[in-house]
This record gives C-alpha cells, sequence and structure tokens, in this order.
C-alpha cells in the first residue's frame, strides 16, 4: 500500500532532487541526449534494456506544472527517441509512459521511452480490464469529468 | 507470443478504423473532450474507472507518423485530462501511456489516460527491473544511442 501525498507539491531544490544532480553533471548518469530544455539518459535498472529516462531541465515535480510549450517539447523528444530506441535495437516499438504522482519514484517528472519488441513477454502492459456494467454508470463518469474539464477551463 | 509485424505502417482508411469511426460518430462512443485536433472518449473497458483514450482526429497509426505540432498538442492535452480526473475523481495522479506498435491493440495512436490512487492496487505500473551488470554494457548501449540519433537528425 502506498503512501496518502498530498496532492499539490513543492519544488523541492536542485540539492535535494538526484535528477537535478545528474542535469547539473554533481550525479552520474549515461546521457543520450541533450537540448536546451530537455534531457535523457540511460535508467541503470531498465525495464528492459535501452529503457530511456527524458525529462524537463527545469525541476517540475508533476505534469501540471509543466508550462504547454515545455510538454510539447518534451514529448516531441519523445518521439525522436522512440524512433532512435527503435533503429539502435531493432525494437519494433516503445512504450511510453509517465506515472504522475502515484507510481512515481522520483520527485522530478520524467518520462519512460522503453524499447519493445514482439513477444519479449513484458507484463508492465498487461492490463486486466474492468466493465461499467450499466450504460447508466459510463454516462454518470462522463459527465464527471466533463464538468471537471469545464470548471478548469 | 505476439505476431512479429512488419515496422512500417500504412495508414488504414478511415472506414476501416474504429477510432476514426468513433470521430466521425459513425461508431458510439462516451466522450469526454473534442477539440480541432483532438478527442477523447471513455474507455468502456477500463484498466481503471475514468480511464480515457485521447486521439489525434487525423488517422495516424504510431507516434512517428504524427506531425511534431500534432504531439504537442495532444500531450497538452493528455495534462488537461489528467487534472480533470484528478478533480473529477478525486485521483491521485494518472498513468499517461503508449503502448507504441507493441502492446497496441488498435491501428489509431490513441493516448491511455489512466486515474490512479494510492494504494489502487493496479500492477501496470509494477515493472520489474534487470541490471546492465557491467559500465561497458550500459556505455555500449549508450553509444548505440547515440549514434542511431545522429543518423535521425
Amino acid at each position: 500500500m502506498e503512501e496518502k501525498k498530498p496532492r499539490q507539491s513543492s519544488l523541492k531544490t536542485s540539492k535535494e532532487c538526484l535528477f537535478c544532480q545528474i542535469i547539473s553533471g554533481k550525479a552520474e548518469s549515461y546521457p543520450v541526449f541533450d537540448d536546451k530544455d530537455t534531457f535523457a539518459f540511460l535508467d541503470t535498472s531498465p525495464v528492459l534494456f535501452g529503457h530511456i529516462l527524458l525529462i524537463p531541465k527545469k525541476h517540475y515535480r508533476y505534469i501540471a506544472e509543466i508550462p504547454d510549450k515545455t510538454v510539447g517539447l518534451l514529448f516531441c523528444n519523445a518521439k525522436l527517441l522512440a524512433r532512435a530506441l527503435e533503429d539502435a535495437l531493432d525494437a519494433d516499438g516503445t512504450l511510453i509512459a509517465i506515472n504522475d504522482k502515484v507510481s512515481q519514484s522520483k520527485p522530478h517528472l520524467h518520462i519512460h521511452v522503453i524499447p519493445r519488441k514482439f513477444g519479449d513477454g513484458f507484463r508492465g502492459t498487461f492490463w486486466p480490464r474492468y466493465r461499467y456494467h450499466s450504460k447508466e454508470k459510463i454516462i454518470k463518469m462522463q459527465e464527471k469529468i466533463k464538468e471537471a474539464l469545464k470548471s478548469i477551463k
């Protein structure tokens, strides 16, 4: 059971954050990509070999904190890295994923870019499924989410 | 064991694609979001209740085919939907994920936005880890990916 944590984050200083230390060169890493706003390096405990972590250079804990422009840059680079993994490792595809807040192991937002092969046995995308059971239940869910979106915009 | 498939996709016509039929209203769905370039609706077999699929309106099979501008728009909307799920369902966070090619069940790129709670028991992000075992092995991997990136750019 994971600990219940507050929904609002406070930015940690770079002194406390391993990924900020990696960007500044204070902590060792195996970088594969580096541009003005983003940085990517190998996960040294990979889910599958070639697993990359792509991060914003500025310390953001959660996706909600990242300006749209940087969100765009990050995912265009995720697309680029996905292609590089296919080329470098003859991968068939990739898993591109963010664990935002829950299952997030480091307090600096990171995009996993993981090379996949057909039949690689990776169980991380084997997701058991639920059913809504009634049309009323799914419509109620739809309305809830639409209401929340209206309040945000 | 999944079937080995060719790496190059051919765009299917909208006639063949369920998600294109959903966008055009020919197939039923439970939409939650709709703008000029993107569309989001409830997965009716959710991994967790509230699971959303966010798609480009134009038919792209894989992320590599999507123009950077649309990639940016998609993920800014993924960020928006993640927040809406937290607000609507009192979720603690989200999983934002693309299964690109491997484990991709529908031939129209889709971003999963899945509401998470601490302690929800979801095993889909429980990823067993490997080790590179030697520094030489990780450096070799780093070089391979950097070489591939050089060839792309």
